[in-house]
This record gives structure tokens, C-alpha cells and sequence, in this order.
């Protein structure tokens, strides 16, 4: 554990964020808004700090990066960008520290629980940095899952070694850099069409681009007070929903697409499962709504498609109040929040691949139970599943249940209701954003306790880091030489 | 798979449950209730039904039951003596069928749900005949869970093989019968004592054998509409509350004590588990209702051990109304909803050992990704848990959740609230009994929907019967040859 080497490889992240917060500071000074000062200073704070750790500790690193200190990086490199991000909200008076810590990491986490009640008084620059938050924070997650963890071996992620472009590895760093590129260029694309396809619906450049960031990295801040409910036209809300769903799948996926390989979506088996799901649910809540809800059936699909893309890929946007809605969606909905997106998307919660996984298993268990002497594995695709990647994912699922239900005590032990404490611990760690009872998609995190908003804000990037990550921080040993 | 020679050993059971008819009978005569002619129906619709499978398919058997015969003859005998059960309920027109077979089930599978509004309005034999189908319902768990399943390999419970009772197994035939009666014993004997420790305590014969019923076999149907917060003794409530938390260890410990090995409970890990979580669980509690709920540090203790004793084992008695309580109670209850007892106790749930063995295995990989290198092993006591345990554990845990999901929704697609709908399945999957909402300890499960009642009698039986027992019978290639 080189810890200096791991110090300077944040300070050089820290200088990139800084650097990122010129994008919103130009919307500032064009609208001459309150942002320009606050997002002056917390550049300057967040240059000087990471110009500081590489400047301190410039070592040249002549071996690559092991084990630990890929993880290490990962979760203090989120933690210190999330730190860096809440200096707008809190210089600028908008928010006090922990709150906009709170807001700051559910933006890089792209979760998109928010402690602000009036978004629309914010300045434009300080919503731009919010939305950004976000879309930077897509982009990490992007990487980590599908560059990072594959080799790390976290949470069965070893799965999709194979899987990822670029060209064979054989060292982690040279990697890193040329997958990250490849899947980047994908991102990038897929968001300025979304930008030039919402501008067409008559959205004006500041909200397309502000939507953009929140449904590419399945984030979910909007700059309206509604969130995507403000704006009543179909065609705008049917762009976000396909976006939404676009982010949800695999970027390696897309990726092939590009290369000429659509087929690639129906051979991938997450894929079909993942959009097997969104069908049937949105069927289901369709069928709940309309007649009770909506008159049309048009309106009623748009709704129940919205409202269940939305929170199976973890973006957490929302074009109506599903609190008042039949039980049976807020079940449906209250499961997705679970589920999430496929590994490797920008979406959160126990992803696809390894809800899949797990029903494979437990298959698998009764159709030994019929042949027990037979001799048969667990597939995915045409590839038999390694005893390891089942029990990295049986250890991720452990873990995230733990998480669940440690939290939703701790929450439940401040005063706050079951359902409450509950639906915004499974909101923040499967990085959705609203949650059930009074965090639903109408309120806001903001009346919850401090000591509450904390123990979420630790939630958000637990989830967001596959757990394992942050979690092996905390134990001893990691340290230790 | 010899179906005529699975129904002749079902005739059989029919048979015995027939017979047992009998004991409430004689409470009926003795107090000349309504009871008698109910009970005499049954006993003789249940013999004939039994008589005749015995007499059609009476196959002197050459070859020992093979693991599908076994699982079916579980099932199926389940199913069965639920039916019979339902008879008195029905023919005494206390209840509609429906009613009278979810009563039924839930005694038999010692869950605790009742659909009887007034309680107190019934007749003692039937009352008598209810708690006792709690108590036969135990019998036949603690040796389906210690002697059959170990050897049909369900659900994780190979691990048992080398733990129970009796003579050094070759076949599976007179190993259960060796085993049965070893348990039995430990069973009487604390029931014998429960009986003679209540009516010290001033609660007549007939109640004190209703409760000792409800209690060893963790089933918790009461004589009482206040269920045991009709009785203020605290003596009482301390009685059940020990007694209760014997019936949730694994009968063969208790075994082991009466050969002379007290410290075979030390040693074991998973009572160790199981005491600590109570524990932990009753302060937590205790601390919760102190001063708010209760005056008193006593009070507040034994009605925080009660009702955290009650959920953990699965009883579901209760002296008070739970939700009423602080947020953090209903969120320590419904966590322990899912946990259960110890294996091989009367307790439902998922079961302590389960749990742990997940724990373990999630701290494994933890390690394992701080000593990528290293080989190493889950343990139980001194043992190597072996893969095939493990993945046993895991596909049972995912049928689990993946049941409580699938039901849960139904349920809501009913039209029934989400809290109760979750936690009514919650309830009965995990054979505890009240859950919260219009379900909780102060109601019952009258009031809902006849297809949700179904749905949860379904649930019953498959938590009861480990998921898979019941859930392999729909696989169509069980039956072929």
C-alpha cells in the first residue's frame, strides 16, 4: 500500500474536478447569476488542494497499481470529489455543510436525493455544477465497473473480464486509460444526441443539457421543482424514458453496437432479462393506473413506462406522484429500487447481473434436488459460471441486505417512520433518489435528521462503490504493509 | 417415484391426525360444548379418508423411500392434515372453507395467523383442537428438519448430517424413526413442564395446555383475543418468554443436555448467534419503550423480550401492540421476521444458521480480496462449510426473497395496502403469525381478500416446508420415472 502514490493520484483527480467547475461558472457569468463568485472560490480551493497532494507527493510510479491501491483510490478519489463538489452549495450559502455534502455525493454517486425544497430559486450556474455532478460521476462509474472492478474481482464483477473493449490486458494501467476512452466517446455521444433531441421537443439549451447529465448517468436531478412533470409534453418525457433506458444497459453493449455488433443486445442475457423486467413491470403499473389514474391508455403507458424506467434504472426522475398510485405499483416500484441496471450501465442497485445469477442458483439448487447425481453448472451466455463470481455475488448481496437493514434501524432509531427510513435507505444505497413515505417523489430529503443525512450520505457511496470497496477501508488489515 | 406407495403413507398420517381428534373431543364432551358433533365428523371423515388410501394402496414396500418419495410424502402429508384440520372449523360452521383451511395450515405449519375475529366466542374442544394442530405441526418439523432434510440435501441442511441424534445412519427409514423419538421425548418432556409451570402460575389446565401448545411448537395461537397480554401476571409472560426461547434452539441440543453435554450449547455457533441477536434485540427494544411506552425498567424489559422472543422464534404471541412502539421497534421486528430460530427447532423464518453462514461468507470475501492469494475456507464450529452447503443456503435464500416478492405484489395487486400486504407475507412465509398494518398483533387476517388468503396459505406451507419440498412438486419432471 503506497499510500503517498495513492495520495498524488487523487490531488491529479481533485485538479480534473476543479478544473470541470469552469463549465458552470461560464453559465454563471452568461446569466450573471449568484453562482459566479461561489463556484470561483471552490475552484480555486479544490485547484489548490489537489495542486497540493501532487505537488507534495510527485512520486513516479514504476510499478502499476495493485490490488489495494486501485480500491483505495477508487473510494477516497469519490469521496474527495464529493467533498470538492459541495463547496458551490456551501460558500454560496445555500446549503449548510452536511447538507451540501449530501447533495454533492448524491450527485457524483448519480443517485439524485436532494436536501434543496425550492430548486428553481438556485442560480443556473449552481444547478449546472449540480447536474454536472453527476454526469462526471456517470463517467467514473462507468470505467470502475467495467475497467476497474472486472480485475479487482469485487462483487462477481470478474464476470466480464472478457467483456469489456479495448484490447487484451495484460496490465491494469495502459487499461484502464484505452477502455475508459472507448466507453467515454459512447457516453459522450448518446448525451449530445439527447441534448439535440430534447432542444427539439423545445426544451431550452440549459435544461436539455441539465436533463442530459441526470439521465445519462441515471442521476436524476432536475432543475424544476416537478422534476421531468414539468414539462407535460409526451415527446419530451418519451425521449428521457428511451435515454433512461439506454443508460440502464451495459456501456460495453452500446459500445459493439458501434463496431457493427447490434446483435450483441440479444445474445447478451443481462440485456434481455433487463428489458424482460421494464416490459412486464410497466404492463403491470399500466394496467394499475389506467382507468383510476389516467383516462387514455397512451397517458397511462407514458406514465407507468416513466415511473418504472425511471427507478429500474435508478435515476430516480419523476413525472407524477406514484405515493398516489395503487399499492400494487408501489410494490412493483419498491422492488425495482433493488434491482436496478444492468452492471456496467450507469445504473445502481444490485444490478441485473446478479439478480440473474441468483435465480440461476437457486434453479440450479432445485434441479439438483431432482438429479442428485447429475453434474451440471451455472451458465451465463454459453460460459459456465466460476464458483467465485457466484460467491462474490452471494458476498455483494450479504452485504447489501446487511447495509439495508443496518441503516434503515439506525434511521428508524432517530424517530423516523418504518416506511420512511426504509424506502430512503434502499433509495440511497441503490442510487435512485426518492424514496416512499415523506421522501417520495413530491418532498425532498431536507426535513430528515442531520445525524440521518449523514448516515445516508455514507449509504450513497457504499452503493455507488459496490460496497466491498468502501467497505475493506474500514478493516485494519487493509492498511497494513 | 411410487405414487401409490406415497398416498399408502399419507393414508397412515391421515389416520394418526384422525386419532388425535380425539384429545380436544374429550375436552368438548367434558364441557358439553359445540364442539362434539364438529370434532366426531372430522375424526370420522379424516379415519375413512386415511382408511381407505391405506386399504387401496397398501403396498408392503421392498426398496427404502428415495429422496423425491420423501419430499412428496412432506408435501403432500402437510397439505393433507391441513385439509383434515380445516373439517372441525368447517363442519362446525365456525368459519367458510377457505377460512377453515387457512386456520388449519396455519396451525400445522405453526404460524399463529388466525381468520377468527372473536376467539374468546369459540368452543373450548375446538379451541383445544386448533392450538394442537400447532403442537403435531411441531413434532413433524423438528423431525423434518433434523432427520429428513439433512438427507435430501435441501436448502443448506446437509450440514445437519453429522449433528442429530440416535444410532449412526445408513438408511433413511429407521434413522427416522430413531431420531423421531429421541426428539419427541425432549419435546414432551418441556412441554409436560411449560404445562405444570402455567398452572403455578393460576392458569387453568385447559389454557395452560393451549399456550404450552402454541409456545413449544413457536406457533402462537391463543385461547385469548389479547393473546398473552390477556394474562398481566408477569410471572406468566416470563414463563412463555423462556420457553419460547427454548423452542427457537435446535432440539438437538437439547438432546445433547439431557445425555449430560450442557456445553454442546457453548460450542455450538449458531445458538450462540441466536442468543446474542436476542439479546441485542431485547435492549435495543427495551431501551425504545422505557419511559415512553412502559414506567418501569421491568415492564419495559419483559415486554421488549416478549415481543423481540415472540417474532425472533416465530411465535407471534403478544402482550402488547407493537405498533404503537417507536419507529426503531417495528424496524428490529420486521428484520427479525426474516431471521427466524435456530435450525432444527420449531422456528421458522429463514434460520439463524442460514443467516450466519451468509454473514460468513460475506466477510470471506472481503478478506479474500485483501489476500487475493490466500486459500481459505468458510467454518462452522471447527468444520469447512463445503460448496455445495453454501449454494444449498444460497439458492434457498433467493426462493425466499424471490417468494415474499412475487406474493407480496400479489397481494397489493388485490388491492391491499403495501405495508400490510409485505407484511402480512412477511408473517406467513416466515411462520410468525401478526405482521403490521391491518394485520398487526391488535387485528387479524379476516378482513382480507379470499385469493390473498389463499396466496398466504400457499406461503405458509412453502416457508413451512423450506420452500423447496413444496416447490419441486411443479416441476413436471419430478413425476416422470
Amino acid at each position: 500500500m503506497r499510500i503517498k502514490y495513492t495520495l498524488y493520484v487523487i490531488g491529479a483527480l481533485l485538479c480534473s474536478v476543479g478544473l470541470t467547475m469552469s463549465f458552470p461558472l461560464l453559465f454563471s457569468l452568461y446569466y450573471g447569476d449568484a453562482g459566479i463568485l461561489p463556484l470561483l472560490f471552490s475552484m480555486a480551493a479544490t485547484l489548490a488542494a489537489g495542486g497540493g497532494l501532487v505537488l507534495l507527493f510527485n512520486e513516479r510510479s514504476k510499478t502499476l497499481l495493485n490490488h489495494r491501491e486501485g480500491m483505495a483510490i477508487v473510494a477516497l478519489g469519490w469521496l474527495g470529489a464529493g467533498i470538492a463538489g459541495a463547496l458551490p452549495f456551501w460558500f454560496g450559502g445555500f446549503a449548510v455543510f452536511s447538507d451540501a455534502l449530501f447533495e454533492s455525493i448524491s450527485g457524483f454517486t448519480t443517485t439524485g436525493s436532494t436536501i434543496f425544497t425550492d430548486i428553481e430559486a438556485l442560480p443556473r450556474g449552481i444547478l449546472m455544477w449540480r447536474s454536472l455532478t453527476h454526469w462526471l460521476g456517470g463517467m467514473g462509474i462507468i470505467v470502475l465497473s467495467l475497467a476497474i472492478l472486472p480485475f479487482l474481482g469485487v462483487g462477481g464483477m470478474q464476470l466480464y473480464k472478457a467483456e469489456v473493449p479495448g484490447p487484451v490486458p495484460d496490465k491494469l494501467k495502459p487499461r484502464i486509460k484505452d477502455t475508459a476512452m472507448a466507453l467515454w466517446k459512447v457516453y459522450l455521444l448518446f448525451s449530445v444526441l439527447q441534448v439535440v433531441l430534447l432542444l427539439f421537443g423545445g426544451m431550452d439549451l440549459f435544461d436539455s443539457i441539465c436533463h442530459t447529465f441526470g439521465t445519462m448517468a441515471t442521476g436524476g436531478f432536475s432543475t424544476k421543482n416537478a422534476s421531468v412533470g414539468h414539462y407535460e409534453s409526451a415527446y419530451i418525457q418519451t425521449v428521457i424514458i428511451i435515454f433512461m433506458f439506454i443508460a440502464g444497459v451495459n456501456f460495453s453493449l452500446h459500445f459493439k453496437l458501434l463496431l457493427g455488433e447490434p446483435k450483441a443486445f440479444l445474445k447478451d442475457e443481462e440485456f434481455r432479462f433487463y428489458a424482460a423486467v421494464v416490459v412486464v413491470c410497466t404492463l403491470i403499473v399500466t394496467f394499475a393506473v389506467y382507468g383510476s389514474n389516467y383516462g387514455g391508455f397512451g397517458d397511462s403507458l407514458r406514465h407507468a413506462a416513466f415511473q418504472v424506467v425511471s427507478i429500474c434504472t435508478t435515476t430516480g426522475f419523476a413525472t407524477a406522484d406514484y405515493e398516489q398510485w395503487a399499492p400494487v405499483t408501489m410494490a412493483v416500484l419498491l422492488f425495482l429500487t433493488f434491482l436496478g441496471g444492468c452492471a456496467g450501465s450507469t445504473g445502481g442497485g444490485i444490478k441485473c447481473m446478479r439478480v440473474l445469477l441468483l435465480l440461476k442458483q437457486a434453479y440450479h439448487e432445485v434441479f439438483r434436488l431432482i438429479h442428485p447425481r447429475s453434474v451440471s453448472h451455472v451458465k451465463m451466455g454459453r460460459h459456465i459460471v466460476r464458483a467465485e463470481v457466484l460467491s462474490g455475488v452471494l458476498g455483494f448481496f450479504v452485504l447489501y441486505i446487511g447495509l439495508f437493514i443496518l441503516s434503515s434501524v439506525l434511521i428508524a432509531a432517530m424517530g423516523v417512520d418504518v416506511l420512511t427510513s426504509f424506502s430512503a435507505t434502499a433509495a440511497c444505497i441503490g442510487n435512485i433518489g426518492p424514496g416512499l413515505g415523506t421522501v417520495g417523489p413530491a418532498e425532498n430529503f431536507a426535513h430528515l435528521p442531520v445525524a440521518a443525512k449523514w448516515v445516508l450520505t455514507l449509504c450513497m457511496l457504499l452503493g455507488r462503490l459496490e460496497i466491498y470497496t468502501v467497505f475493506i477501508l474500514f478493516v485494519p488489515e487493509f492498511w497494513r504493509k
